[in-house]
């Protein structure tokens, strides 16, 4: 998992270069064609990209965009009128059958479909209309973690506004400077870690997705009872659960959404609860001193901020006496119908 | 809490009476100029009845339907183009400043607006192109209940097929039936989950969002854990989470569900998780007798089934020496931007 981590500036590095005429070829296609609904369909990890490109999708193009549930196909046999629609679907081994079945179903009802996937010849790939190789090499890891930032790298690639994009090339140099800042950090972050068995991670806007994708990695590899959503929603009921023995993990840096983070760790120091803060130093948290660059776009946080955060899932686990590479329960490749 | 889950099937009443017209009208103008797309709004306990509903559009509609995030308006500015989109907002107390933000931009977007709240005074609600009010009448306790319900209920006469539309009617006697029955069987359950720090409930379509709210009054009221999933997702990572120390609840009964929430308690039962099942028999779990008829609709199961779940919520706060009805942390009304 560390080294996965580890490779991950190069793989975008490779993303951007063998899939430049495919990214460029759908991002026109996109924009000469505009549909009139983005629905995603992804499970897990490939999901909160899922999230992350939908909130692109709606800031950059004024489409409406939002996952979608693959089982009123699978389970209820509904057929989407889906004329103009996009789906894009997400994911790593490109096998689950609910998500081919979702693009054969939107096939056959006026939608054009999209594969991002690490697998190019898997049958959702070979389903789908276009096809985005994430070329993020094999991954051993049950737990996603280079996958996922070439699925949010190659969802900005398509997605995200044409200054934004342009930045896309810079982006592997300041991963790995990220990736310095934060080993040693991560490495002794985790020994505060090492009994907790409840945490809540918040964020928003964009940043949703990291902490939905952090509760997720501390699920898989530590067993931790994590919850992972937005401050809004943790606002609307959650927040009650939070108290010395539940720490807090946000993600914040400059920007629309640092206010409301403030704001909940205000609050939640006001109630003796543990809070961390991977961002910038916009907003303060106890031990983590500021990982990213003050200079990173709102847009592009998401592929940096879980940077910190994968390398904080793997040393818990290891502080734990557990192995990363192989939670209890999982394989590699989920089928779900 | 107690009182306000009981008051449940006389609410429903209520509802379907005094709403008829409304009703009828809005139900009527949707199939006569359907949407090309519905959006809901909504948040916590809302967002899951939004849920439900989202299930009913598409696999009664043909329209593709999902919860929209309104921090892309309220953070990000976002315009999008709403033409011929329905957007539906669910609020309890119609005051959340977000969603009266999302859909005023909706209907300067070509959106058309219904909310669905208790507070037909509400800034959402003068917000709205039409009301329907859920006449659950004052909720005093924090956790919602019969807000819940109302919210499905309302859902299932706006957006069910009629075959499943003309049951909504005795649909409250059904209640008071399984009210009878769980009352007793969840105090007795209660007393299992006393030392419960951490707990999973797992359903799927429709039910999912019965799995949603179920871990929410659990959030809310005993402080517990809960992670509320879709059983596709739990598959997909969390279920690593799931030990002998961390229960698994599900909603089970008979329909095209049944044979995945089996599948998924047997593998549990493998790893001496703590099962139980709510639901009509078709899935057993360790202690529950089966609650529900077995004649009841998959459509309409989320009313009933969340029954038992909300009296099992507030036992296991009485038992935990907690007062259900103010959680720590919580206000009636939640205002987030």
């Amino acid at each position: 998992m560390r080294r996965e981590i580890a490779e991950q500036p190069q793989r975008w590095a490779d993303l951007l270069d063998q899939q430049r005429t495919a990214l460029r070829d759908a991002r026109d296609r996109i924009r000469s064609h505009p549909p009139r609904l983005v629905l995603f369909v992804a499970r897990g990890t490939s999901d909160h990209a899922a999230l992350y490109a939908s909130y692109l999708v709606q800031t950059t193009l004024r489409v409406p965009a939002a996952s979608a549930s693959p089982s009123v196909v699978t389970l209820y046999g509904a057929r989407l009128s889906l004329d103009d629609v996009l789906v894009v679907a997400v994911s790593q081994s490109g096998e689950s059958p609910d998500l081919v079945s979702f693009v054969r179903m939107a096939q056959a009802n006026g939608a054009t479909t999209l594969a991002l996937t690490n697998a190019p010849a898997s049958a959702l790939a070979r389903a789908a209309d276009q096809v985005i190789d994430l070329c993020a090499g094999e991954e051993t890891a049950v737990a996603a973690t280079k996958t996922y930032t070439a699925q949010l790298l190659a969802s900005a690639a398509l997605f995200a506004a044409d200054d934004v994009a342009s930045l896309l090339p810079g982006l592997p140099a300041v991963a790995e400077e990220v990736l310095q800042a934060s080993s040693s950090a991560a490495a002794e972050l985790a020994i505060a870690y090492r009994f907790a068995n409840r945490v809540v991670t918040a964020a928003r806007g964009y940043s949703a997705a990291s902490a939905h994708e952090m509760a997720l990695k501390l699920m898989e590899t530590s067993y931790i009872s994590a919850h992972g959503m937005s401050s809004a929603d943790l606002l609307h009921g959650p927040v009650a659960m939070l108290d010395e023995s539940v720490p807090l993990l946000c993600f914040a840096s400059h920007g629309p959404d640092a206010a409301e983070i403030d704001e909940l760790v205000r609050r939640a120091d006001q109630h003796g609860v543990d809070v961390e803060v991977v961002g910038d130093g916009t907003v303060a948290g106890r031990r983590l001193p500021p990982l990213l660059p003050a200079s990173i776009r709102p847009e592009l946080r998401p592929l940096l901020e879980i940077i910190p955060a994968q390398l904080l899932a793997a040393e818990i686990a290891l502080e734990r006496g557990l192995d990363p590479d192989s939670p209890r329960g999982l394989s590699k490749v989920t089928r779900t119908y």
